[in-house]
């Protein structure tokens, strides 16, 4: 039983759901690693790649509440605990400790890459199911590939 | 014949343009029952509700001034006045008089949720004949789904 | 029995609120009529019409608030629903589809000038019984007659 | 003999540096008693209440600011020391200590209803000594009365 | 004949298009009066009456405009060219060259005091024809007698 | 070989990066368009006119600017150079001098309406090989139908 | 029994209570003087002075909201009402009526002299109890000599 | 004998305070000519032309505060009293009651082009007695040749 | 080995450096539980604990930033990673699922109170090995303290 | 002849219309140039020249519209069309395709330094002439030749 | 041999170069001299000379940066060393302790005085060698005399 | 004598004003040496040095008017003359000319660690006489030691 209703019929709430379930830990982990980096980071580039960092963390956490809210809206209770996010994030697990900035480029492309892949799985997921919410992970993906680009060219 | 002239064929002009007209007086209305209720609503969530109600308000009107103008430009002259936004609202007609917090709730959630099941048909008829007055009837539904949850949690 | 009481006694208020219910529907459809022409004007003027149409549907929106809540504040439940506003407007229906920009001055010209007439009695008929309610459709004249001289002007 | 000078003629002053003095004084209470129930003010609208309290707040201390510089401007020395207000404030003296929030918002019902009365008073004595501070206090009592009945919709 | 017509009968507009024109002038010159005090004042008060000055300038300004649109608005062609300001404004001409402060100080009460006087003759003037202009009026009026206040508690 | 690689394989790639690059040149080529009328345009339309090309310089910009870093997000280096520009733009070349302002909107009709023919094209093309990129191209081609609209109706 | 709960003991909580009471009836009370003075100042400073005791005003509000709310956040209910800020204010009674710039400058070395004598006992009194109130109570007693420095430096 | 002294020499500070005054006299006049045809102007092109006037009242306004602080600057009093504006300026008088567009368009070509003719005279003036003075009456210049054209543009 | 050295010797580095990770890993969580409530809140309460658990995650972010930068800056490397703050943190565990809002606020009350008790004992430890960090940590859990107190008074 | 008059002579218009062309397409180039940079640069240092770059298309994109305004200005019709830029540009074509950001400081290097030499030429043109334009030329030279410096000190 | 090239020839560079470092050296000093005095001005003055002092802190500043990046720009290395302000100024020692507000009008006017004296003299070096130079150097003295006719007004 | 009075016994004003005269010093001169370096900077991260100096200039003139007028607050009288900072400043002169971006990184690793130790002093010096002072100092601590890691973080 949900307590709050929508026009989605069953399946296409749950397959929906799950999509936005794992793009919700998704970036929540996102944010954490990249404000992980953000204060860990060292060598020359440190300044510049400090300031991009937090770019990808506001960008990650605004999208988090979106999708998050957004099951909400198809009446499914979004779960975005630690244990959760620990548990069940798509990204690999960063080292503690300070790095060396060509180190925390290299980590941002992987850790955008293997979001991008999956986000791209639930593009597909969700067309036929809810054009809504595919829209929205459609404009997710778009921002998440711009970043994967940059951090990219940072290490051509 | 059209004063403004489009790139849509006649039929898909014809489809999304009913599409667009429906669109614009569902909105419109919804602003006017959401201001109804913003200065009758009594009750202790009073305040609560009544700032809720007047972001119902922005966004409707919003939205309404986006599917009018997105029908001019595929050449549909809209029709918002106020005859017309009477007859052919999909929303039930609200009580005069003072209402109870609760009860506006109630015709909240009524309310969107009989645009909601519109716009999700409208988001359906509009996928062939024209992708870009869909994805604008997308993005209104977004933002009508939220309100719809918001209002159901509060009477959760 | 009113929920919520005044200091003013019951045939002031009685005179007092009829005052701004008329005033609210005539605002509220004046927002519409403005929105209206806002979408369908044609013609070489287009682009001035338009934006000042929109200067005219802000100024009738937020007193129409204005209006409403002063008739709240008085005890008088006001009634701003889409019927209500079709069947009481003090202004002329307006034709759909597209208008030439000098039609459109016309119909603003007349639909202001109808508006004022009634203000300017309704200024009168609150004067002794509440000069607070006065004073607000005082500033509101004041607004209107100005939008009036300048689609004159326009039209000179 | 006055410091500052004035156009209004002795009697004239008298009478309206009287209303604008009392004014003064109710509004300054008014702000403080705001204030004390914002500080102190428990239960489960707790959050709401306190945000509406600093409301109150702000108009009262804006409103009373301009009386006393608008009695100033006539050349009559306003009286704002706590112990004026303390002796000569027309609102009921509120209780000490944590006040619950339906107690707090039928405090703020009396203490506007008082105000009012004496406001609508001031309003009657200034109509034909001085028409320019009577608009100041139409202005003021608009203010009020709109909290008036927002309170007054609260505890309904 | 009028090119702008107006819901004021002829005689009220006669009576209040003359209030506003000489509202008009003697604001218009009040800018100039203050403006040029404003570049030529010294003294050790320089500063503080330099910067003083142009609250003035600004505030004469704003209502200059008003009251010349307002003046358009009930049909009435406003006139504030140069030679119409020198020949008919209310304020005695200052000297030129350099005045020290004080002197300026006692030209503003003085300038100040004569448009006051003038101001209160015209709301008497036109309480009757036309409370809308009356209100307009009413307003100016207060924020020329707290500079007049302000100006008369620095020659203290 | 790609310096910036992309979760798109290579045909949809292609097919996605050349839609792009033709997007890019058409919008870079409507900004210096609408540039170079906003300089040349006379007649008593001027003002508005003039204001107006200025929106579409900006909107063109930005659209630019969107589509050239969303091809360096899939991996495709994008040409914008002034000779590129000039061979591959799909807007007819614009006459040098002064240009009469109906004259101008008719040119920004035709400019218009040629980009947009295109940009459909592309959305049709886009639709299988990539979806975001397709959902950026759908919100641009709603921008230049919104302006494609509005100069028509200046014509009318 | 205190309704609000808090991590410091009973003693500590009484020390600290007494401290953020007295602080808050001084400041309260400072905010009162400095509102009369700034209406009733007169002389040739007026301008100078009237407008910083407007920054005083709006120091020791600001002040006065947060050593109330900390107050609250400790368990201890705050009490800022007219006729305990009359009785137990640390700051001596002012005079009534208009005084000279000179003397409102020696009331206000005078009234912040007492204040900050008595916000640093409360400095000494809340080390031990509770640091996180004490430090409340250094960044205000800074502001407090700023202003008392300024004040004795005009009036050097 | 000057109350400023300045770094100029007696005969570079006469030519220099002469082109100052002139161009004092010629902004002011401007700028109250600009305003009398923002309210008198009639026609269809009444909002373009109402509202480009006020950028041209804005304009001159802050020119004429800057060549008026630039001549004291230099250690002469600059005179811009309403009396000394009619008698010296250099624009024809216009004609009061209500103005054709067309015909403020052209009147303010000519305006425009007979202070830029003196403008240029003084620039050339200043060269060599005080460059400082005359880059601000060329930055002046390149403003007023701006609406020159504009104007110009309008009456093609 | 440390990347950044400090002016700390290598005892205090150590107790401070626990301190601030502590610190980092409470407030980290503190923000995750505030966003999961935020969203998964229910009942009549659900508009105004969700705004008021966005203020709680906006506080807790800024000075998980703070905490984590200030540890960098004394040479201590920050771990703010999802398993890090999983396993470490000083709030329990919160269920999945919607939650009625005044079992959220319970929530928040014991969050709040758990990590203010830790927060106290790290104000205590740091005061002879860094008073610069124990200066932040007094100014974070006053923010604590104070939302503890707002939590505390909805549910009394 | 030309539509636009102008208080320059033939020759003068002549001149200093070909300096302002000139500058015209060597903005409008340098602004193509820098986004084509903008989009393509790789390498270590990308985000600093990436968000560099966009500073000098800001600057070039502002300065050509002064110019060509500026050339209106004197009545003489500006072509900042593609097929222009190409041809008459100062700047030497740049390379497609992705390029290293070392490599992208030394074509900025280059390309300022050939329209630094080409303005320094037009600011001795325009100096008789027109010394309005010339003013201009010179300020938008100060803005280049600070990009210069510090491309310059990039690559030092 | 220089680092950063530049278009100026050898002699013209060293001209330029010695100019734009007088200047640096004598507005850093004025920035210095004037915050010393900001700090220790006392008399009735206070808080207006304090206030003025402040705005030639900013202007000293901001043109101090101007031309030390436009000596850069010229590839000249600038010196704005504490050593070489010290012993390079042509500003006087001013006195160290309290300062009455009359010492410190005088101490402004004789300080601007020998700085504007100098300037005057770059103004004419800079003329031939590089007029982009002379050109910020005007600037700086249009502000710079502006500050000498306001400290000369207050001691007149 | 002191012109400034203060509630600190002499001893603490002694050692307290030493304090504060200290960090003025080191102060002023960390922004001047910050301004030398943002000046001559040069080398491929050029950029982000000049800008990361700027937000240290800032920093550092923010806190030296802090410290100054603390100073001034009780009762001594600072002294930031060039003179004196040249002589008594803590920081090691810097080298003229075009410095590396390494060797700036180095510059003010050096810079700030010998403020900070210093300050550090400072702080236990002040924390009997004067806890207010001591707070203050702590308070810019936190942000020099800020900018201490993020240097040495680039240098890693």
């Amino acid at each position: 039983m949900s307590v709050v209703t929508s026009t989605l019929p069953g399946a296409a709430r749950k397959t929906t759901g799950d999509a936005l379930q794992g793009a919700l830990v998704d970036l929540l982990d996102l944010s954490l690693v990249a404000k992980q980096t953000h204060w860990n980071v060292i060598g020359p580039r440190f300044r510049s790649v400090h300031l991009q960092l937090d770019e990808v963390v506001a960008t990650a956490r605004t999208h988090a509440d979106t999708v998050a809210e957004r099951a909400a809206a198809i009446g499914v209770s979004p779960d975005g605990r630690a244990a959760t996010v620990a548990k069940t994030s798509g990204i690999d697990t960063v080292t503690d400790n300070w790095v060396k900035d060509t180190e925390v480029v290299e980590i941002l492309v992987a850790a955008l890459g293997s979001v991008i892949t999956r986000m791209r799985q639930r593009i597909e997921a969700t067309e036929h199911p809810d054009p809504v919410s595919q829209d929205i992970l459609i404009g997710i993906t778009a921002d998440l590939e711009k970043f994967h680009w940059m951090f990219q060219a940072e290490s051509a």
